[in-house]
């Protein structure tokens, strides 16, 4: 089923945007587990809207109430749920949401797949917002990992093209002038993974990363290593070298392979990039259709976006990389 | 499990590269198709060796034997499984690839998983040959889904970084003089899937089919539509406008987002790039470490290897996408 | 995991006795449905405690919020999860809980599971309490069922091996004067299912049913149609004659079958028998241990108990049939 | 899908029974398990036919040849799938079996299900044969549980009712006289099962046990420890006593609970019955109906039968009773 993720740390994810609340239900972590909340709520605010001049000014308090598995603090094996209460009430006048789909969004596609049942409020299923559960599944996970020594770590590589702070500083600033948006690239880092991790074929580090990242919105692409870059190169110079290190771990001296040979991690870190699109809710005028009308129109999005969601795009890499990570650590265990 | 795909067309592939027989045992296909199989004969023949100059000169039959789920030559319900018997006998001293792994391949990996008791007669389980078996089921597939109008197809779009077929042909040259190997990109593209299908979040097409095209060896980098150019890109550019075709259908001028919207198909043509890295095994001298006697030491790759193994990957990426949207179809329909 | 249940109508349950909440998440509701909400709490109701002199006094409201997946009263497609708070505090004194563990219980295996962390109170993940959010699934499930014109309904055919009302009364009235408990059977009949569902070997009906029912605290036996009584029949008198009925529909004149052949569908009534073990607290002094003293001791269960748990499980094996014949039926729909 | 069963040690069982060949595909071996090929032939010999007077006279070599997962008689880390040659060639007339399903057989249910398409050949996906692939699984686990200490034993409790040695035979006569069958229960004792293992609700021992005996073709009942019989118990007859071992184990001075509190294993033997209807095939004659002509008809069964397939379903009780546990045993080792 799509809301869910994991062979062995599985968890569901439900809500949105305006319901009542999102949420996450989680099974397979450890009794005895005490989550850091203050920590949790640090990793959920990196992602939340209205910090900055490119974000959404919009205000959400997105503090997780647990209602189940815990006991004095600590996990008790019994699955963990938590929600988050949605404080932007459902009102107004949806009717135009469900006739004109917004070009670039899940409108059309879940027009056809709900019909007139789907939740267009706020994007309903289909919003940013639901990044926010994935964050508590994935926030809990880094957690678990780092007491194993294992760090994950995104940021931003680059955004509208552009790699230097003072040229994205002027992407934004233009996009954001011109009522349009941009998109950018989003590098992860898994380190202290060790080797032996991960299926064969489709149970791999890489096809697992990759189901939970595809799952952020406006993810098109992920790549692992020198990813698109190494159809590019020559064996013996894509080829990572091995070597003993001093502790005598075998170690390659580069790291094209971004840690997964045949799907398997090989201890050195674990490296991927993930491409995000310009969010597609901008100012300026698109071609659309009427679908009750049945006949082409003009659409102005209306209201505050982010012209640049990858701003917000890291800890929700960071979470679907770790619960990926996790799941993988608990079924390499037995 | 790592060698298993698909929630209702669901298989499993099984052998090693000097195992008796690889295979496949597929359940959810309908009960009462005819599969073709000089056709697929066909597409299995597509992917084997020994067919041009900058491929392997092994020699294999690749004949599949449908020993279950098959009734006077069309499927019964009962689940179908397929075995290739390998012609080539497990023989030989095979001291030297426990000891000294290949840089870029999963030896190192899959010596640390499943230590001595690994096989690493020709690549053991993580053999490039393991994709015949992904190449019955994707085939079968690709039949059921022409009968619904659905067809996939793949082809090659650069090989290590050239797109024009003189400089191709002059780099695989170059390459296969100095023992060396180059990657490249293959792109595939579905016509007539159907909107509405795939789950949100994590059930989405791009979520699945990355998930598959992952499965075959070599692959670093999955893209949809756009991919990490539209990371590049302001919305107002990315953003695919709707409209009425003359036959009332929504489409799309189009294509940046590939077909995938939400994760949920649009009825536009799903069209996603794999990027390969360059085949590990080369005859160039490499680092690499002796895990016996705890050493660095050089490795020369012995034997005839493809220089280029993009050639002959179209089918598989055609195969891996084919499962997927399958099994996504049959999804759907329920 | 063990909370979750279901292929395509797939849900998990989560919440301890005494944490803030119960609850369900539910993927796999078709978007549209409109759940009446009021034969939802009528029919939660049924297994509510406190209603009968045979039952324990504490009162519960179980109202169910539901905080996601609907929109104006009619599920979007979204999963749904519905929550029941709890209030009963979390207090007192559990540290007998955590020494004696109680016999016939899941004390003991739960300790030796999940050590101190576990939840004591109230019996924490595995109390009966759970059987609220199985309720809830269950209970949607049945009102897609009706839409489709299939019913399932459970009765209680014995309980402390009596099956006549006056008997059953004297031995209820014995048990709790007694300070002792007794169990019972439930029958459940589901009529109206169409022939054709289940899947062969480890995905027919009865596997399914099975899975689903033992989930019930205290069930320790499932039989389907003749059952154990089937063991000492012949062929020819357990064997169900066929004969077109006045419809022309396949119908067979006895039922001994209880609705599946081969794990199929047959189109005749489901019916299977559940076993409830009688509830293991009991007042009446028994042996057990002290975990952590290391020493035999003797334990009275204190506080009101329900001497029968058979009075209100009717609802709760009818929502487990009800979860695992609407999943059977959405597979079969594709 | 329905010929899978298990999470960590999880396979698929193929094959009809004129099909080329029967067998199974299993994932979750551990790498360095060396099978005891005569130990497995010893223990598929037990459910072969043509041994006794009261079993067919067919004759099968059942001698399952392993194409892959096995590298110099060990497992590799690859899945593991056997293959077992059919002998008995697909032919003569088999529209009487189009036309006419046999009382008590799955002949009805699988022609509403797969129609005209089936495989009606010896009882196609739906024969016995199909446990022998089931032995093949269960076989091998029995052997990774005795490494670890634990024994899965079945044997006959009664046959027709009977539970005395000579009235068993004289039933069995009886019946083989009559041209009728006779059903009978088969219990299982697994012993040396760690406590702790199963999780809670859906995922218990109870259960998984019963997912994978319902699998087993005649099985209509499964009852663990006091079982129905614990239905007419009071609680303090039912509840098993703690004590202290000499040792220092906990213990329960009975075993009415068959090894399993809350859906986890105690750490005494697990214990379950399973009911055997009747073999449907008898040579008494019996009403049926003609599916094409549609109209009501007399059979008799002709051809050898078993009048008793309970004599031979022991070791199909352990093989699905030791699948189940050990990959219960798999998933509680992480």
């Amino acid at each position: 089923m799509g809301n869910s993720f994991g062979a062995r740390y599985r968890f569901t994810i439900f809500g949105q945007s305006h319901a009542p609340a999102i949420g996450v239900t989680i099974e397979g972590l450890p009794a005895g587990f005490t989550p850091d909340m203050e920590a949790l709520q640090a990793f959920l605010d990196r992602r939340a809207p209205g910090k900055g001049r490119y974000s959404t000014t919009r205000k959400e308090a997105d503090a997780p109430e647990f209602v189940s598995g815990l006991v004095d603090g600590h996990t008790c094996g019994a699955p963990v749920t938590a929600i988050i209460r949605n404080t932007n009430a459902r009102s107004g006048d949806y009717e135009n949401l469900f006739r004109v789909p917004r070009p670039g969004h899940a409108d059309f596609s879940a027009a056809v797949k709900y019909g007139r049942n789907r939740d267009v409020a706020g994007g309903g299923q289909f919003s940013g917002r639901l990044t926010a559960p994935l964050c508590i599944a994935g926030g809990l996970a880094l957690q678990l990992l780092a007491e194993e020594g294992i760090s994950v770590s995104a940021r931003i590589l680059s955004i509208g093209g552009q790699t230097e702070p003072d040229a994205i500083q002027g992407t934004l600033e233009a996009a954001k002038q011109a009522g349009d948006s941009v998109g950018g690239v989003i590098e992860c880092v898994a380190e202290g993974v060790p080797a032996g991790l991960g299926e064969p074929m489709f149970g791999g580090v890489e096809n697992r990363i990759a189901q939970a990242v595809f799952a952020i919105p406006a993810v098109k692409g992920v790549e692992f290593g020198a990813g698109f870059g190494a159809s590019a190169m020559r064996g013996s110079e894509n080829n990572d070298p091995f070597y003993f290190d001093d502790y005598g771990v075998v170690r390659t001296r580069t790291n094209h392979h971004g840690g997964a040979l045949g799907g398997i991690t090989s201890g050195m870190p674990i490296v991927f990039r993930a491409a995000f699109k310009p969010t597609p809710s901008i100012a300026i005028e698109q071609d659309s259709v009427d679908l009750d009308a049945h006949e082409n129109v003009k659409l102005s999005v209306q209201g505050r976006h982010d012209p640049c969601i990858v701003l917000r795009a890291a800890p929700c890499v960071e979470a679907a990389a770790a619960a990926a990570i996790y799941d993988l650590l608990l079924e390499g265990r037995y």
